[in-house]
């Protein structure tokens, strides 16, 4: 497992974790110029602070810096209810795939939407088997599209308490199904589809250790699965608190909660992920209340420290 | 399927759902006669309701007005950190079988336990494993307990959002896994231990419906497994809100969420389970604060009409 304890060459800030300071806007400009600042090699936007940093520009500043991605955040959301919201779900994605390009990311990051309607608050219906067929043919379709630009597509498993609204695939297990069926790589080849892991969302898992395992190309051992391509695309880390106040937006610091995150970046390192280690946080009530610099500051000491 | 339509004869309440009303708390015998005189048929108390009552003048209630358990609430919380803790939590769970004895339950319900600390904001450690270690040691130890007094134990996996601080038993599989180990029960004979299955923790899951199958005694097809004993000693309904604005107490009526009821209880009743459907509701800022009479007649509607 490498030793992040002195450096923090291998530390990337997803931006949603400084989206806000005193729960203002911090525009995307300058949180880069600020990770740059304190010597971080990479992050991982969101569409909506690139939309209005301009995408252009973004990509010219990330090279001007010197900043590489550790994915793009999102696609996915495949989810729909008739043919004008199928249409519109898959123009958008065609969107963020090549904004994805421009910008140079490793991945596309799908978070694959649930009930339609849920996060308005109203579904459409209730079938979530139906949901998560859409899903499966919308990435199916997405794969396609990515392939022909070299853009791999990962899948990322939220925890299933946004099985409703955000997310109906809510597992590693889930996602690698997934993965295999649409596409089959071997060993040793560059996966097209692959997934996000994300601490917070899948550190409860009891077949945690044996999915990352398989996620990274070994056999899971029950299976019989022979070895396939590594998988692991991205790792997220942030912390679960005690208790969690809000389900979307009280994320905590890596050290402030509950997962033992070094456990976990041992599995992942251990089935051959030597990539970046992203802090994404949602928290509405501690970091996003904070000075941007001083979050950045903390996240590099505790991806020291903690993770 | 049995049909619910025209009456609710298999309605059981769980006591927690009227454990308010106004925001007060509604004492136990008041409950059980509301619950008695709406031609309501069972219930699942509590035992810090059944403790303010009187043990044996619950006892003595529950006949006199001719009510059936559907549960006991509840055993567990096995996890501990010292040979003091781990005294203390045999103790207590030797006083809910006794009283699970006494009150005639038909099974004792264990919410197993998670991070010792955790439900206290200060875990003492972070091993997950460790904490399902503890657990599956405590359910052994319970369960010679339980045999010599005849009482059924049910393993209730609780939703992921509350691995940290209420129970690391967190799927069916994982659940019926305990289950199989510890009471290798043979189809045909009743299981000594075996699972509540609460629609609101387990909805999400994309392997329920093998998993509820292969509770019911079937195999699951892919393990091998032949048929076992029928472990589906208890069924909970409840719904899942979009928005959910807590993590313990805004769980919905029946009918009032995202999850799909009736479906989950055709394939619980397809595995083999006749029992009751007990609907248990935490709900702070709706049902807790309603007439509890009012909750009890909207429970019956959404049996019929719902579940």
């Amino acid at each position: 497992m490498r030793d992040f304890h002195t450096d923090h060459r291998w530390l990337s800030i997803n931006t949603a974790t400084v989206r806000m300071q005193h729960g203002e806007p911090w525009p995307l400009p300058k949180i880069l110029d600020a990770c740059a600042a304190r010597g971080i090699r990479a992050v991982s936007p969101w569409r909506d602070q690139v939309a209005a940093a301009g995408l252009a520009a973004t990509a010219a500043q990330l090279k001007a810096l010197e900043l590489e991605l550790s994915g793009y955040c999102r696609g996915g959301l495949f989810t729909y209810t008739d043919a004008a919201s199928k249409q519109a779900v898959r123009d958008d994605n065609l969107r963020a795939l090549d904004e994805a390009c421009t910008l140079g990311a490793p991945c596309l990051v799908l978070v694959v939407g649930a009930l339609p309607g849920a996060l308005a608050g109203k579904v459409a219906h209730k079938d979530i088997a139906l949901a998560r067929t859409q899903v499966g043919e919308g990435i199916a379709w997405l794969l396609e599209q990515a392939r022909a630009r070299r853009m791999p597509l990962a899948i990322e498993p939220l925890h299933p308490m946004y099985a409703a609204d955000r997310a109906c695939v809510n597992t590693l297990a889930q996602a690698l199904d997934l993965c295999e069926a649409l596409d089959p790589a071997p060993a040793g080849e560059a996966a097209a589809l692959g997934v996000a892991v994300d601490a917070y969302h899948v550190w409860w898992d009891p077949d945690l250790e044996s999915q990352i395992a398989r996620a990274g190309g070994g056999s899971d051992g029950d299976s019989g699965r022979g070895r396939g391509a590594n998988r692991l695309l991205a790792f997220h880390v942030c912390d679960w608190l005690v208790p969690t106040t809000d389900l979307l937006e009280d994320r905590g610091m890596p050290g402030d909660g509950v997962i033992e995150l070094p456990r976990l970046r041992g599995w992942v390192e251990a089935a051959g992920f030597a990539g970046y280690s992203e802090v994404e946080i949602f928290s509405r009530r501690h970091w996003w209340q904070r000075e941007g610099g001083e979050v950045l500051d903390t996240c590099i000491e505790r991806h020291r420290r903690c993770v």
